[in-house]
């Protein structure tokens, strides 16, 4: 299985042309399209949301990873695996968080180059012919790299910033739930949340966070919108009231 | 055939993560998106859009159906088969009218339990699961459910409201064409529109409804878009001036 | 490979019910999806995109393209053969691009007719069936057509226009870059842009013009987005100054 996560979109070009890559290389792979509007053009963001993702698939499941404002420029392309899963994109510390949260973790530089590399579009000229190699069993197409590569140290183990609003307005942070407790409350501003099990637990109108379905802590509005109820968007702080 | 009907968005991970489930336990089934932007949060108008849209599949397709604002509380969990079709999904309401269109209509209870169920996405965790069982011929994991079991008789066959607006900003309404006249005018407010065969039946920027390709009244103005020309949002109810 | 090019949207019941089609009739056939949002209701924008992404495609692709804003009415349905592969849609100009830049290219009228055609959504009930007919091997359903049935011999060769906004904000034009020197300016009204070759060369903010992955001429701003900062909307007169 490959697995879509990227800044792309759905619509457009951008999504099918790398999944016609794809099908012509490992026409039996199934492809899923799980984010196409990752934090646009940060990786940062995007990492701590790759990395609470990508813990619910398989060992074997192979991510095609794509959040690459660089794309052009000197940022190398990197393979990951961790914890028996594979990861294809930027070396942009776009696989720092689950480099970081791994019990076992390798990563390799890609040294092929195709026959035809656009400067703007790696994601279907470079990274997808990758994922498609690794899906069909070969190895990582480059060599080896030592340990450190690319990491960032300096970024925290867990992001007090909203790192995605879902298409119900629901805001989620890059705090794994896990590491807060049951009284802890999230802050945004001038507003805070008090911790909740599920939705149906509060009046409707209520705001809250909860544990949600990928253990992210989450903000949301019972029956109503959090982005627009409370004005949260990608990027606003988060800060912990324990 | 496995037919997603959900308000959870094609973009984000909720759609990915279910067709994830569905991939792993029958890989040989296809899965076609249909709407993943029913009536946020509203069984009642997304049971009408489903009633309309399913017709048109053949018997034996499995809609995977969640339109669920109670998800992690007391409602319960339901498999209806109506004309051959079958419909996984919250039990509250969302298949009314599928049931009462219906020559022949069974539902069940879902008793089976994943080995792990999140408070917030009952779509994954188990209806996912239930239609998969379905599609590769497993009986209904659950007992039969009694006649009339979260059945609705206070919803009317048909619901003067609009129940979608598309791409192109035609609002469809939860009446069906077939039972209104060639004259039948339809109300918004202060506006009424005529009956027409097609949108090139019209002159530019005219109003007008017609029967769509799946049976409903929409109202649409032609080379415009109804929604923004005409004030028309999900919701917005609409008479019948015959 | 059958690849789709419409204005329907991903949402909603129309790109789902055009593959549920296809699914049924030729279930092992790979589908596409490379736009959904082609200029809505534009034959012309939309030409000058459809033939920039289908010479990315092999030879054999099937491309089932529908932006048709006269269905129902009297514009003929179409079967064009260019350069190997093969386009199916209504015969309204979307396909005149694809035939003047062709080496080869043949056209036929479609003259099959399905048991049940709406009169609102041939996409479904008939171009998607005749798409499956030739994924199948099947000869064109219909008489072969005159040169220059439905030829727009007035239209350009390269449109300076903008024709597709994307995910990131950038915005195509339907000039080819390879048309245009290395010191060839555009231009959107009071705004007049450099060429450069990627999005990492620039400064932050800066905007440019640039060879996109298609080999159209695209508008972007570096880590910006150039429909918002710049007032980009598709339709916007782009003219080049030498």
């Amino acid at each position: 299985m490959i697995v879509l996560f990227t800044d792309f979109g759905l619509h457009g070009p951008y999504t099918g042309q790398m999944k016609a890559v794809l099908q012509q290389m490992v026409p039996s792979t199934p492809l899923i399209d799980l984010f196409a509007d990752a934090p646009m053009g940060d990786a940062k963001a995007s990492a701590y949301l790759l990395a609470a993702y990508a813990a619910w698939f398989p060992p074997g499941t192979i991510f095609l990873a794509v959040v690459d404002p660089g794309v052009g420029g000197m940022r190398p392309a990197a393979i990951v695996k961790a914890d028996g899963r594979w990861y294809v994109g930027p070396g942009n510390g776009l696989f720092e968080i689950v480099q970081r949260r791994a019990e076992n973790a390798l990563s390799w530089d890609i040294d092929w180059k195709p026959e035809r590399l656009s400067a703007s579009f790696h994601g279907r000229d470079l990274f997808a012919p990758v994922a498609a190699m690794l899906a069909r069993g070969d190895p990582p197409p480059g060599p080896l790299r030592a340990d450190g590569a690319d990491r960032r140290p300096d970024w925290p183990d867990d992001l007090g910033e909203i790192v995605y609003i879902d298409h119900f307005g629901n805001a989620m942070t890059g705090l794994r739930a896990a590491i807060l407790g049951p009284n802890t409350r999230l802050a945004v501003g001038d507003l805070a949340f008090e911790r909740a099990r599920t939705f149906s637990d509060l009046p409707p109108g209520t705001g809250f966070w909860y544990e949600n379905s990928n253990g992210l802590a989450e903000i949301a509005v019972n029956l109503g919108h959090a982005n627009l109820d409370l004005g949260l968007v990608v990027g606003s702080e988060v800060k912990v009231i324990s």
